[in-house]
């Protein structure tokens, strides 16, 4: 999976350059659209599937609020025939389908619509991100959103539409829009808990010294995080502009809740921030862990040569075929009584001599294992 | 300590994305609510406990100013009741009791709510930087703060109370907001100091080139000095949009003193960003001591080997079994009256060789502690 | 090619510095300028070539709108006379010669002047990246283009004029024009995702430890991109710059369609600076892997070193010459029953000592290979 | 002084949080107020001591500017009656003794009062760098400046006073308050040349490959820039408050004049990032110095090596104890008449074959010190 | 030159801080000024030298516009008497004289004051940066230069006066000031493509692996770029501040060719940035190379020793002198008919089975010079 995660994250087809503005290529493969059809007031909740745009038109009218549910754009026609429906200018229709758009906001009079990237899964922070692009139009008494995937990203809204909880059955459609915006934005919460665990697990990671493919997945995760913090800015913009759109159909009590979804927002991007920093923090720390673990094996190699390359030297000496009977001068030592004793204990004094080197120049009884009680572990 | 520490940095346990919103979930295991009333004039200041919002009821309006102090929010139910006694918004009560959030500053007519981070202790440093929220509802005649931990945040606060000094007792409850939020704000200044502290002691360590645990902690300390600017960035909106406050309820006294505190945040950023930058250096200096610590163990193999090795080869060469009494060619110099001597006599001239060599290459008598008396040490 | 590429980045021959403002001087071997004509309204469409200025005069305004498009620069006069014919100012006629120029838009009144920015292929990932300037004249009814190569840049955008689909034929001068832009503006979408494509290539070379050229043709990548972000930056004001323009000349149809552009270029410079991010990460990447490549290579020498550097030193003990008869300490156990035998398995209780010595270190069995199975791969 | 110096930057005795806001807490040790008091108009200038605020006052209005200068802020009482004198708010004297504050200007009606910090010292460069706070207040016909330390920070106005060269005795106070801040900004340019000066001796430090306590030095260097840069910053806003106060107290001609002074302060922000650029450069440049060290380090201990290395394999061969008596295979060369002759041409040919491929892979004769005649260098 | 390059970028000698503003206090050795003055209309030029200030009153208002050119600044006294005859004000003569000033324009009512500084040569990539400073004054009738060096900077718009080309000789002082800030920006376009070519250069030696002063040059350039940016940035600042005047002294024709100006520099900086991010590219690309060479030394190492160390362990055991008489088990293959023979046999498959290992682990037949045929190059 992982690997094509990150391939959808770079890949993007898209209409031809130079073909009609409004032009719709879905990505091949896509989900055809699954329409749901949601009507309730403070007594009443219906909830139907719905074939066509006509059947949709069927449903109208009858509850103070409809929710329209696409899931799936994957039929250009489809989405034509509820766009005509609804009135929605071909530019918006496009960027249903087109995906991915960036996050933003725009005004067409009664209509507002809204494009928003949301994490499909907060598991992202091992399998890769993958983000679902949720389009959200708001009209006087009913909304409209259309998902780029079928996964069910709204059930808990409908679960709370079911139960009659709080204000929402009893709200307009400008209310249900904001509580599925916040839907949206809060999903990011848990994938950046998650990705701060894993952040965590990167550390003892790093930490424990393991090099296998640490510096990989630190990239990947690094990297994600980035897509993640560029993704959240632009709904900053998306919904301040739907503050500031002035139409009465816009409640005092959903503009205070949407000013809330905006610090929401705001804490998000911040958050993103601290773990790129912690990500990038991470990727320093494990070069300079793979610096000391070079550092390590010299040392064990130098200490090594250190003792044995003199010790050989030595050997090698009394190895030379100097005759003795020819000059008194030519290795008499070979012939002491001694000799050979005496050469041992000196070769044990020169090793005894290199320890206490070592030993000054903090090499013996410095390993890593020690510096682990610091601030932070255990 | 260390672990949790930096756990609650990360883990974040909040209402379902989806959820309602004003949806209250305190953390588990957060501290439950210990009410707190003080009221005071200039003439009197009582103190009680209070067990719910009614009793806090029947302490209200006897004094010119009532601080109502909550200490703990692991109870929604006992902070609704509050919020329901003030007239609290519901998202703002949600905001007390899901911690943490950005800090922020709105304006809901009659009061003014803040939302702030304060560190729970100054020896963040050591034992890993964990903040408490404090959030401040100032009204026309009180104050109600909530804390999410039991700590004794505002004990120099209370203490100026008790003691009617200052303008304190006899000013009204915009001005005892205002002392308190002076008092979350100032508490970074001992935190970054002990920062500052341990940055020196851990300066002092990359130069005396332990190598121990050093960059998990750097790491470590610098990501808190982040996470402390990030922290620390958003009060500045938050107190200037109370600034912005145009409400007779803020007097001009107590807007200078605002400008104050706005200032100490300007402080206390640069103050962050200074310590940022200091410890991001020290990781790079860490680095290039890394790198000349490998070096040195590098010189000291290359030096031993560069000596042996030729030495070995000798020794080797006289080592070798060619029969003298075949070829006068062959080693005669195994039978020459000063050939042990002479080979002897040789190597000894390749050793003064070679450290007359190393010492024009400046790698003898440069040792790291000569370096010592530079600016800025000693 | 990819030399050339480059030194086209860099090199830029221009008009001397203290020249007259206006003048141009088309870069060397830059091609001549071919004129072509298209008239056409919701009826008719007619295309010809003119051979100069007179030949465009001879067909204007017999059809609504009128495109004038120019590819290739390389002849002032031409350049000039055309100019002269739409009454173009001096210095965007200078702009249009003297390529390249930082894209730009400009009110002139009547006319409309845009430079722009596109990549001549979206093969540039590889070959190196390569930049088409062009210049759009938006007047009344008429658009004229000029390009700076001789590509059939626009080849969709008259494939639908002639295939009288979408609002083209039936709009105005203005509607031309944003099409125009929009496919410039398009182009950088199959340009970067090639980029993708190429960072997804570089990062398996990378995590397969390819050294070759891999650092050069990173550096070159990111460069590029680094390029690309930076040409796309101003693209954005160009086009607010028309936004800005409330000339009735630009309908409101044309305006909508505008903004949806600048959210394209919104988007793609986040998609540059998201690959730009990769590809810096990308090169950390692949300095960790160096790293680690230096410690591998190191264990393989060291571990080798410490087998066999205490082994031979212990053969080279038994190779000394010490004369066992001329004491029963020199040696005896060379004249051993069981010497040899004892020796040789001395050495490979020694080997055995060292293969579990370093298996408790972890360099043996932990090769790069096994690392593969993290996130994000297989 | 170094350690000390460093330890100012770090350290901050304020007063606690919580208390009550105008507390005055002067740092330990800081100097007791000496004030000296300087009246003057077009025809004459007088200098006294004071002992305290009255008989400052008995001073006041005899000349038509008064300037007070108290040099050190240790004794709150004596500052207080001071303010108290001249009105001054509490928070500003607060302000005056909790040194150091961030630069800023604050209009209080009559008054305007600016802090400063100003470089005790040029030579910080070298000693570590310390900064004077100067307060100045400014008043329809004096002027008050605190400063933390009994430096003669401003012994070169008080000469131009005296000599009554220029327009300073013939303007009013505004005039020598602008002379005074002027005084303080420019006293960074003399540290930021001391700064430059240090950089360049790094430089040739790096380049002469020195590595004792250089990363050091240059990591203090780099973090004093850092500082600088960020104290110099709120100068800008200090000031244009100062311009934007419309009082007439403040003169068209000192406008001007301040003006330049915010143009000053623009070079220097300039300067100090530029020289931070540069000492950032530096800290790259010097561990790419390391690593060349390493390399060649690694190369003398490889050919080395190389050459020695098979020789010994070699000399080992004929030391093998294989009985020629035994076989004729067993080593027979030991008995030819040239066999050792031709083992040593043998091992003369391996030495030379080995310098030519040395030779060809530009290890031998490639040195840095033939690398210093590129540009910039001698 | 080099060296005295770098100085001069760090090194001013400025007016000492605290001494009266507008004090000249030019650089020590500063060329003495040199006066031309340039009277011209459409009809007829004169140009002639004149000694002092006297001399050019008696030209001006002969001709609608005159230009006076001072060539150097290293005489105050003259500066002064030529900003007496123009009415300057002393703080604009002051930033003529203390060079370097940081680029600036200012509004004095009937005189529009510019600071300008312009590369001295399009040489400075390889001889080091040179700034002159350039200042216009601009009026009704006339325009008034200095600059800091005796260079003819402005031969080519003399030319063009002389020539009687273009609209100069018939346009105001406005345009022939416009014209002279123009030939100050457009010189900065071939000083960056020398930088760009240098780049290249640097780039190829990087390539080469030449290791020799390439980091300090890298270095060099890079800071060079860095400064070049800086210095371009405030120009924008200054020409949008001369926009800014609306003086009908300032044509609608200047003021189209202004913004052309202004568009030229944000192209430059646009230039510098892509130069820098390029050198700083380059400089991490070096540094891969380093850690790479360091790993191929290490490999060289590795394989010799791998190879050699194993081989003479085992000449090193038939070396030893195990006495094959005292016993059968003491290395009786010493004296077997093919002992010789097989221990040779058995060190070549030891040899073999090495080059098998290396290639499988990629050490062997990968080197650097197959890895140049990559994107970019050849």
């Amino acid at each position: 999976m992982g690997k094509r995660a990150r391939r959808s994250r770079f890949e993007k087809k898209r209409t031809l350059p130079g073909s009609s503005p409004g032009t719709m290529a879905p990505q091949p493969g896509a989900p055809k659209p699954a329409i749901h059809v949601v009507t309730f007031g403070p007594d009443a909740i219906e909830e139907t599937a719905a074939e066509n745009a006509a059947a949709i038109r069927s449903r109208m009218g009858r509850s103070p609020v409809t929710w329209v549910r696409v899931e799936g754009v994957g039929d250009p026609a489809t989405i034509e025939s509820i766009g005509a429906l609804f009135d929605f200018h071909r530019l918006s229709l496009a960027d249903v389908v087109n995906v991915p758009q960036r996050p933003k906001g725009e005004d067409y009079g009664d209509t507002f619509f809204l494009v928003l990237q949301m994490p499909r899964s907060a598991e992202a922070a091992t399998t890769g991100l993958e983000l679902a692009q949720v389009c959200v139009f708001v009209g006087p008494a009913w909304v409209v959103t259309f998902q780029s995937c079928p996964d069910h990203l709204f059930a808990p809204v409908l679960e709370r539409l079911r139960d009659s909880r709080g204000r929402l059955r009893t709200s307009g459609a400008d209310y249900l829009a904001y509580v599925l915006v916040d839907c949206v934005i809060d999903s990011y919460f848990p994938l950046l808990e998650a990705y701060g665990d894993r952040l965590e697990a990167l550390e003892n990671e790093v930490i424990a010294g393991s090099t296998d493919s640490l510096a990989t997945t630190l990239h990947d995760v690094k990297h994600d995080l980035f897509v993640v913090r560029r993704v959240l800015w632009p709904h900053r913009e998306a919904l301040t502009a739907w503050l500031r759109d002035d139409s009465p159909a816009l409640t005092k009590t959903t503009r205070v809740h949407l000013r809330d979804a905006v610090d929401h927002v705001n804490q998000l991007v911040d958050l993103a921030e601290a773990h790129y920093d912690f990500g990038a923090g991470l990727m320093t720390l494990h070069q300079a862990f793979l610096q000391q673990k070079t550092n390590e094996i010299m040392k064990v190699l130098t200490m090594l040569s250190s003792v044995f390359i003199p010790l050989t030297f030595i050997v090698g000496v009394y190895g030379m075929n100097f005759d003795p009977d020819s000059s008194p001068w030519n290795m008499p030592e070979l012939r002491w009584r001694w000799g050979y004793p005496a050469v041992l204990v000196g070769m044990g004094v020169i090793v005894l001599g290199m320890r206490v080197y070592f030993g000054r120049k903090g090499w013996i009884g410095k390993g890593r294992t020690e510096g682990t009680n610091s601030r932070g572990r255990g």
